[in-house]
């Protein structure tokens, strides 16, 4: 495997520690292309075993992931190629956070910028992720496309947080800076944005200094937690919805104004507020 | 439905948003004519699809609710009212918390001044709550009175926060200040005091503006946990309290010396520490 | 029962609070002989009325209990008396453990110093624990001897944190602060270190002086959560680590290079990553 199998993705690898850096301009959106490349490299290291910790990071310092791609309205059947291997009762965007859930080495975000939607379930699917002050910022703003999420935050969220905190974020649907998102314990922690890089560096490599069998134990005695009933609950809510004119409309009509290009995606919840139903 | 049906809370309606303004002086005491304005309200809004949100808030800066009527104790058949419609397995008291936990509109606590007891267990049962630094207290204070809480606390509390904390607020029965409830988990955020209408009006417009079926789509995905089991060992516990002499000669001691009077609620824990037992 | 019963722990009665001092110098080790002495204490007490609260604190302010004396690697049959008396379904560890999880009184550690591995077990095990600001540390620093934890804390973090930061503790493996820990839910609350003898003092006292049969009723209703499946996850976990070399190997090499002294144990992490597997 080179990097060559990848483009939206670069991967880099230090002893034991991969590094996949997301780079899928303008905004690194989470479209089919990016699912199947992260998707591929996932299964192609899982069993393997000299590499144990694996790092997302983005080569935009402004957004990590934006969100999924919204022209999936227009062609749901992109999505296709990815349906086609979910496992039974997960949706494909189900399915996409729990492959990486399920990754058996130690999956770490570091997170410097934006992760809205399915870019912040991809954040919450991984083992562990710390955030920059000042500069990240999470959102499953997916009620101002007349949706409720349905790639996994509901559940990944209550299992998190207060039940009202996880309704505060899914129905405020704000933007929700890294201090927040850390006493919320959406992520690990938030770090000044000077010392993220080395704050994670050190983390991963003292992982992956750890003996042999030492991450699979750990891994063993807390299980990640199993959500399926919940999963049927978060899909049933989300089609039920995105079924209605309601969310086709939002979501051509933001696209219409700015979604997904960069200056867009830096203020998302202004612009799809100010979009009328 | 006009005001005048209500004379212990204030109906305001803008948009989709009402604020029902507690006002029973002198210190926003739960009794039996609050809870029955209370409950009347909730079961009358239930089926109307054009109130999304509900808030919370009190006339009096100082107490949201004090907490129930203490002269219950002398009084028991002053409950009868409400005792008659709670559904088989819980109290009075916890069916009043489970109405307003299974509101199917947003519910929103601003909580600008004390709120202890039922009062507290009442902001413990609403979707979300805010409260003001320096301003906002929550209290468990039923230990200072011989009893455990028994309309629903221990269970809301142990759904929210570790078990440690929970008895720390339980059997250390002191007032907890904004910012300490929002390090446990007891509400969603302690906000600057100045800062909290703002907060919570915008909070409350921008949920109350999502297109149609976005909350029920949310609550249908994050549904309210089934605390059944543990409200009989909670009111199993209360009522084994109840029945003691102590209790009884704790509340009405409290009583004589200063409880439910403005004066004495602010230093309520205070007032009945100093009683003999 | 005396004072001179026990030579590791010193007992001060005044009124129901018991304070138990942990005593067993140079580092406070969890060797056979304090378990021993721990296990007889709480025993002893566990039907006794008339003690209400157990506050647990250390002699040296540095330590509280530094982890598990690592010599146990080359002596194990010097568990057996401890090993003898476990409930079927724990290993001796876990037993400890429990033994104070269902102590019926309330225990609160006064954390001033430094509480790793099966220290910081005893810790979590405990009703409440408060830590000093800026002395006081947490570690489970397992991984770095090959091994997971082993005595209860993979269940005790899961119940108190989220998966991720229960993940970053034990493969981190790094000492957390007073503050993480309190972010975390590790402990109830960091105070600054000058106030934290009076604030113990005072959340005792004013627990020990609630009416008879509150505490019981308080944990009545918030009984203590069954973590028999996830102990037997735990065990294979670190069973299956314990009887491979590399854990000897670190063990006995840590021991070495200045483990189990003040000097050694000030610096532990760093100590232990310096070896070679």
């Amino acid at each position: 495997m080179t990097d060559k199998t990848y483009s939206r993705i670069h991967i880099s690898r230090a002893g034991s520690v991969t590094r996949v850096t997301i780079d899928n301009p303008p905004v690194n959106l989470l479209d089919v292309a990016l699912m199947v490349e992260i998707r591929h490299y996932l299964l192609s290291v899982r069993d393997d075993p000299t590499i144990r910790v694996i790092v997302f990071q983005s080569a935009d310092p402004e957004f990590f992931i934006a969100h999924v791609d919204m022209t999936l309205i227009d062609e749901p059947q992109a999505f296709d190629e990815v349906a086609r291997d979910a496992p039974e009762g997960l949706n494909p965007f189900q399915a996409f956070g729990e492959l990486l859930r399920e990754q058996p080495q130690v999956t770490i975000i570091k997170l410097a910028g934006f992760a809205r939607g399915g870019g912040a379930e991809f954040v919450a699917a991984a083992d562990m992720a710390f955030a920059a002050e000042g500069r990240a910022g999470l959102a499953q703003c997916e009620a101002l496309m007349g949706i409720t999420p349905g790639g996994g935050a509901t559940q990944y969220l209550s299992s998190r947080m207060t039940r009202g905190r996880a309704l505060e974020v899914i129905l405020g649907a704000d933007l929700v800076d890294a201090a927040t998102a850390e006493r919320y314990g959406w992520i690990n922690r938030a770090l000044p944005a000077a010392e993220l890089d080395d704050f994670v560096d050190r983390l991963a490599n003292n992982i992956a200094a750890l003996p042999e069998g030492v991450i699979a134990a750990a891994k063993k005695a807390l299980p990640a937690e199993d959500l399926q009933e919940g999963f049927r609950r978060e899909h049933d809510a989300w089609a039920g919805l995105f079924e209605r004119p309601a969310a086709a409309s939002l979501i051509r009509g933001g696209l219409k104004i700015g979604a997904q290009t960069k200056d867009g995606e830096r203020k998302l919840e202004d612009l799809l507020r100010g979009l009328e139903i």
